[in-house]
């Protein structure tokens, strides 16, 4: 697969050349400004227009933007011939219309997560791109950090050894949405690294979860995947945390990272794993008395914002120039295991089998 | 019931009386010595007797106590007439055996966590200690802890409000047993934390693990309680992680208390819970970058060694002076639910029902 | 003294007005685009034009200001009659004089840390800017962050009783300077935290301080002020240490606060002093196995940024609305201590006298 | 010097000969059973005898020691002719003349820090021990921690390049001591660990410190060594602090070593220095955004209790068998720091002149 030769190439800085991608951003809620903001700040691209139903968001974009074309039809910049690529950061729930008529368009697509609401939309939207020969990239603005980019380098020179397990914890302090539950909401970070990092066929995936506060989606939810090789991975999602956890370990018979991200100076540490079968009493004493086995490595990690090192990549993407590391594919994957998590839950927690 | 009404008891210095309880301790292995200290120091209590298998550990025995009598045969102390009570700390596939035999003979038991490898088997136990009136207590040592004991009285007086989950995380660093899996290693301490501090029944149990190096015996594994009402609880048990770590969290309405064992200073906060509905893009914004969303308490925490409150509290049992906090029907419970828990675990994962 | 008074009010919503302060930033280098941003956000002010010598800073000014002019002239901003404050933020070398002909042209001054180079030339501003009638406010923006506002409002109700001592650690991981040493870069932020929260005369100054890597200045340095009152006070700034350390401690006789602005979540904490006097070896090893002495309160704090208040109380004072919290005299002091500090070092640290 | 060539035997197990040592302990309060402890478990010495004022410690030392003889005289311990040596636990203001008693009458003494409580009282009992030819060791113990041994070890490869500072900071929270000052009390551990780490003259020693709560005794105080070479050290022990800290920091030119004691699984971390200097405003942006500079290795460190490795220790310098580390020569150096320290603080905190 292209993305892991692709990765030395992220730190190439991004040239203004005469073929700079002219993008329009759809949303300008949460996401929208920082999807804007790098677009406008990047020699690669350039920032045409934002649309957003709401003109109180327009009023703030244009503070931002003075520049930008704006517009609260959405249609306007969908069909503007003049525009190479759309960034969409609308609700979830509008990514496939939105898409489906930019792709239909020729543009170029950059999508916020997840990719689409159902894995047959998702299916849909890559195979229309892949007809109309455009890109599409997902933005699992993760995948671009220093820690995962990083991680993904230790795992990829054989670091860690045999990969056992992969434990993501992300939980927050109590914001309810009500448009999705929380495995919508924060599970594709989570997924999109696991399936970034870890490349082998999820067999089967089981949620529990509970709703609190009367409300009728799942704040907090366990989720589970099996793989056929013995690999183990789960993912704690919680929207009502006492405090913000962002922390994901991948355990190997050589070594293990804790990629955790509240920590400002040690985002990534390297463990030796040092596993050893106690024989004796004695053993267990000598051991229960360690707080661990071995020498552990915090390397420094390039902090360069995520978001800068994506839109550099997708422009290049758009120009041919790269495949793309957040891909369509990757984002159906994302998509189909957050639908086998769902069938779980629904189900009351028994696994469910994933067919790719 | 009356363990909460105790609780304050076990502040109260033990006193030397003319009932001192006389103890033989059965194992001296990993966790023996720290019984036979404790009881050796109590005040309530009078190390009679050390019995072990092994010879060498004997003459470590006798160096720390040299005035108990020493005894490769458990029968000599089982049945000693002058021994009021035995604390069994030799492997759990032997407790049955042991505990049976010394309540047969009148005596009172402290005995190892799990209380028996076979749900039958501790009930048979508790059957036979009501029946024989002796007492039998299990040295779930956790219950005991300043943190626990606080966190018990948090949520009795009602300042958690409603209770909405228990997600508890105990991974050490590569240590693996060859008698038995993870579960029953190290899940009895989260499952007894869990049952005296949350008094509602389970209706489910899933268990998922996985085996590496090679090994019989899973290593690590998630177990996840469903309750009736919406409360959910969690397990994480691991012997493969790259640090220990040994976190409770309790999440309430109100508020929701963290235990970090491996903390020197800070082994229980109190959160005040806040959680709140998004209504707009600028809620979540705003919420996304606080890091919290009250105070936070770090209450001071009696620091007095929990085995010696236990050792304390156990004389006060024995002398019908109190009724047991760690109870063999607390014991009982532990089983049940790591019973249910290897039934999902053969079983795939999928949820497996408990009933009382 | 009015500065405590004026505390509540910081948090009222800046508006937009018809008076709306009109200002010109001069320097655009490493602060001076953070208060331009901030100058143009806030409804209270109006950033007009930006000057600085580097015509590559100023493009960079353009495209974050598309309409404020530019000038590599300082004299067409101080003059100009429609402009009504500047914000200074050129090297410190350069304050007096700049400062010295905005406020005989009629402008208020907005000046970054320190006011100036020599007391005499602080005085100076000072007494002009009276005689001009403008506002003169140093730039002292931790005065503005919600930490040390609420330490402020601690000491001020009286919390933690007599105080004790001010400890504070800003130390930086391996950057140096050319143009000054490491007091004149670092200290300026301690000792404006120490006149704003501590209002006491300084009786002597002591410093000792090291050169290396073949430096003429020094890059680290312990500044130890004592008081009348026995009120002890003390900084250790460094360019050279491992890691990026900003702490700072209050020690009173009832509570103590510790200030970790390196803490995302627990930036302040508030503890119990609980101090006692140990009467038996008892007691000491007691002690000595405990962690803390009472309970520890982390209160939520303000995420509002630090420069956002800052310009908007700006506003506030050059419209007469409010008098100044960092004010010319609290710069005036904090130089006046500087320059202690500075003839202590040069005289091998034995500790200098300061008088008012 | 010998003391380096000695590390690795540290590691070697003692064992049990012939020519045990047989030690007798004067003192049984704070420190006094630790001692005892640690010299009845190694197999290189045995206990032969405690001594104590206090009949009610006695009853207690009898209960851990049931075979030593115990005695309120420590004439009798002094002077009993089977005894090889003896360790003193007793006040400061007692050593020198037990230590000198038991000197003359060939008996090898273990004395806790301080050696002696006057410089001249320390440089006689030296004297007193190379005339008798006995050995005397001062129980710095934080020398056989794993830890300060790594660091040695670092600092004695050169890892760290040129060495720059040495930064320690030892607070507790609120125990006050009256029968000496917070420097008598825990500089000697700074000034050991420093005097061990860093082989070099110290030129002047400042030390300015404050009393609370009507004490007459310093409970703070701030010690700075000026070296010749601008090696740089300091020290701030304080009584009144909101939480225990135990921070060693030693910087070099290449790498940084940060001693952590109050960390359970990072006691020791290895920065990489990574110092430079900056020329442009943005290098000034760029370095203050990264929280370091390079990687930071946290190595295993050896657990084993400081205290058995330093009774082994001594029994075989007391059998000729090994150079001290923790000798005489090194404990007058600690006191005559604290005698240099006392002075300045005397005088107001100018810096005192130290002559070896």
């Amino acid at each position: 697969m292209a993305p892991h030769s692709a990765l030395p190439v992220l730190d190439r800085p991004a040239e203004r050349t005469a073929d700079v991608v002219r993008v329009g951003v759809l949303g300008y809620g949460y996401w929208g400004p920082n999807l804007a903001r790098n677009i406008a700040n990047s020699p690669a691209t350039e920032l045409v227009a934002i649309a957003d139903l709401d003109t109180n968001r327009l009023v703030s974009a244009r503070r931002a933007h003075p520049v930008a074309r704006l517009t609260t039809e959405f249609e306007t910049v969908i069909s503007d011939p003049s525009i190479d690529a759309v960034a969409i950061a609308t609700p979830a729930a509008t990514h496939f219309a939105l898409a489906s008529r930019a792709i239909a368009n020729g543009k170029h697509v950059l999508i916020t997560k997840p990719l689409a609401t159902r894995l047959k939309d998702a299916v849909t939207l890559v195979d229309l791109a892949r007809k109309m020969d455009v890109k599409i990239l997902v933005d699992h603005t993760f995948l671009f950090t220093g820690a995962v980019r990083r991680m993904k380098q230790y795992i990829d020179e054989g670091e860690l050894g045999e990969l056992y397990y992969f434990d993501s914890t992300r939980i927050n302090l109590g914001i309810f949405q009500h448009d999705a539950n929380v495995i919508w909401d924060l599970a594709p970070h989570d997924l999109s690294i696991l399936t970034y990092l870890v490349d082998r066929p999820v067999r089967s995936v089981a949620a529990i979860g509970a709703r609190h506060l009367g409300q009728a989606m799942e704040n907090m939810a366990y989720v589970t995947l099996q793989f056929d090789d013995g690999f183990l991975a789960h993912i704690h999602v919680n929207w009502l945390a006492p405090a913000k956890v962002r922390q994901t370990i991948v355990g190997g018979s050589k070594k293990m990272l804790v990629f955790n991200d509240m920590e400002m100076s040690d985002k990534l540490r390297v463990y030796d794993s040092g596993a050893q079968l106690a024989e004796t009493a004695e053993d267990i004493r000598k051991t229960l008395v360690q707080y661990r086995t071995g020498d552990v490595l915090s390397p420094k990690i390039d902090k360069t914002e995520a978001l800068e090192l994506e839109i550099n990549h997708f422009a290049r993407v758009c120009r041919g120039e790269e495949s793309a590391i957040s891909s369509g594919e990757l984002g159906i994957s994302v998509v189909r295991l957050i639908e086998a998590a769902q069938k779980s839950l629904r189900g009351g927690g028994a696994p469910v089998g994933v067919s790719l």
